[in-house]
């Protein structure tokens, strides 16, 4: 079905000012132009078709990556679509390992958010060419065929060929049920509208009251720029939702190790499911060391929209660093990395609750989610993704 | 004596052809072309010194590099030097925390590469103005001085600013020495450019023979595209050198964890000192893995040229995950973050040897190195720096 050489590739830097009204506001990004950088491939095939893809950006930057984008095109154009999917791992090695763009990564940062839009105008071309949202192409791939778009390079202490292997064999069982009841019901989602850093107590008030309305059971505040604030913020909602409903917290990476611990202890009465990047993303070591000392307090660590490379994700998961792991479809290498961390995250059996919100996050990353509840992980306990309104 | 607005700001996309000769290739940079992103800094003062810095890079990404730089830009032009330098942490701060751009870092590729030849132009326009090289504009600082250019966050649980305050205290012990004792007799020092992957064994032999003849005692080889041409590699270069000179090896993240002990196993025989970067620059645990499996043969582990920011080495420290610390001038941001690395060694009693090569590199972290020997570590054991001929 595949179809078409790759004869054109366009890439655009889209802003939105949302900084104007504090939309996005969290403690370390104060004012954030939620934009991207925004790909489009085009083929000589009859069929018209075209692959959409983009990474997400806060405002400044975005040319920063749109050039990296350019810098990695000629990997892309002139390519026949059935030699990229039918080698999807040695196209991504090649993106990945380029001999002298690998320098300014390799497979972090710019480089890596480059490859990211890139790659998921790849997927979307591909799904758009077999008639399928992507979810769906994925749900209906051979476990083989899956495992052929992965790059195992450093990960094979962890996760093996086989393995996953395995792994995807045993997700068969049970997967038409499983798919059924997501397109009958879809995925269950909490929201992070209603507690921006940047809002008023009042603004709050109002958008919990009306998300309270429209029936959401799961909430999620930002703290982490001042104590006393966060105390009255988070008691603010907690009172609002009542005990039973599901609060979150965010920190944005705000913390240094110790201050993590000691600031969320001081927030451990209002019962946060979850503290979401308590420090750096980096920080393996750190966040179990949170780990370890908020988890008895009944407070999870999340963490992932900035962990660069599945590398990352794959120490976070040895060394028990969080209870929740948030994929992002933009950050890692596209759909080919973030298949090698839901496989990491089955073995360990830790949740996936994926990041999103910005722009084309929430769209991107729900065909991600689906396809792990109904060939990965097999349920949704623990498990929820994000909506972002507005 | 400090002086003078920042009124302009020139960056250059400067390339070599190395390639065509096959100088610097290794297992995965195999056709690199000596390249950096050069940035020169005027201010309106009437001495007319300017401030120079760089970030090495391989080749295509520079451009992508130098549009960074651009867009890091504003926090720069039309600043005071005086201001910059008199509360440099807050500076240093600025830059890698600015809300909007470190989305596409943090504190990690291109955007960090960036900050880094902006930051050593800095550096390099505060010495001028002193009249005195960087390294002895930092051995003159004041212990609490050198503390102010430091940004400690994300590694305080480690090592807190009155740890470092007492580490720079101790080393005021005998500095007066050191300084003669480097003005005498220099750094120790290695070579690696007799066994780049790309060069013919009869090219090896002729600059192995070559650098005998010129007195250098210690070497370091390519290894990790195939290992039978390892054997055979490293056997030669032992037989010339003999048993007492010696050997490191560099495999630059070519394997996965299990295959760099399976590998370093078979080369054990050729007595290496250590194996430099033998898989992912962000697997931490896979490090230590391979540090606990290979020391007990003899051979430490070394790496940091692909280190991305103080919490990596950090953590690499914190889990004995390294014998040799590789600092680099230009992937740190700058003399600010190898400040709290060399620190932080220090603390671990963890030899420093910094990475250089490239274009540039040797040139930048002789500072640094001699700043560490004077005031820091006070110790030349197992200690080197790198030179690359040509």
């Amino acid at each position: 079905m595949v179809r078409g050489t790759i004869c054109r590739l366009l890439v655009r830097d889209v802003r939105f000012p949302t900084s104007l009204g504090g939309h996005g506001s969290d403690a370390m990004h104060t004012d954030p132009d939620y934009s991207a950088a925004y790909v489009v491939l085009e083929t000589d095939a009859e069929d018209g078709l075209k692959g959409y893809g983009l990474t997400f950006t806060l405002g400044k930057g975005t040319e920063v990556v749109v050039c990296a984008v350019n810098a990695l095109a000629h990997h892309v154009l002139n390519k026949d679509l059935r030699d990229i999917v039918g080698d999807f791992r040695g196209f991504y090695r090649q993106l990945t390992s380029d001999g002298q763009l690998r320098w300014i990564g390799p497979e972090k940062g710019v480089v890596h958010l480059a490859t990211a839009a890139l790659l998921n105008a790849v997927w979307d071309l591909w799904a758009k060419q077999e008639g399928k949202p992507l979810w769906k192409l994925l749900v209906d791939m051979d476990p083989r065929e899956l495992l052929s778009c992965i790059d195992f390079r450093y990960i094979t202490d962890v996760l093996t060929e086989e393995e996953a292997y395995e792994i995807l064999q045993k997700g068969q069982v049970g997967k038409k049920e499983r798919e059924g009841q997501m397109l009958m019901h879809g995925y269950p989602a909490y929201t992070t509208s209603c507690a921006w850093l940047g809002y008023s107590d009042d603004t709050l008030k109002q958008l919990c009251t009306e998300a309270l309305k429209d029936g959401w059971t799961r909430f999620k505040v930002k703290v982490g720029a001042d104590l006393q604030d966060d105390i009255r913020r988070c008691r603010l909602i907690r009172n609002m939702i009542g005990p039973e409903k599901t609060l979150m917290m965010d920190a944005n990476q705000r913390w240094d190790v110790p201050e993590a611990v000691e600031w969320m202890s001081k927030l451990a009465e209002f019962k946060p499911l979850w503290i979401e990047e308590p420090t750096s993303p980096d920080d393996i070591l750190g966040h179990a060391a949170i780990s370890e000392a908020l988890v008895p307090l009944g407070i999870g660590i999340a963490t992932g929209e900035q962990c660069h490379n599945r590398v990352i994700f794959k120490q976070l998961l040895q060394a028990k660093a969080l209870q929740f792991l948030q994929i992002d479809s933009c950050r890692l290498g596209s759909v080919n990395e973030n298949l090698s961390v839901l496989l990491m995250a089955k073995k360990f059996e830790i949740p996936v609750c994926p990041h999103a919100g910005g722009v084309g996050l929430c769209e991107l990353v729900q065909h991600l989610i689906m396809f792990d509840f109904i060939s990965i992980s097999a349920s949704l306990e623990n498990r929820m993704l994000v909506i972002q309104q507005k």
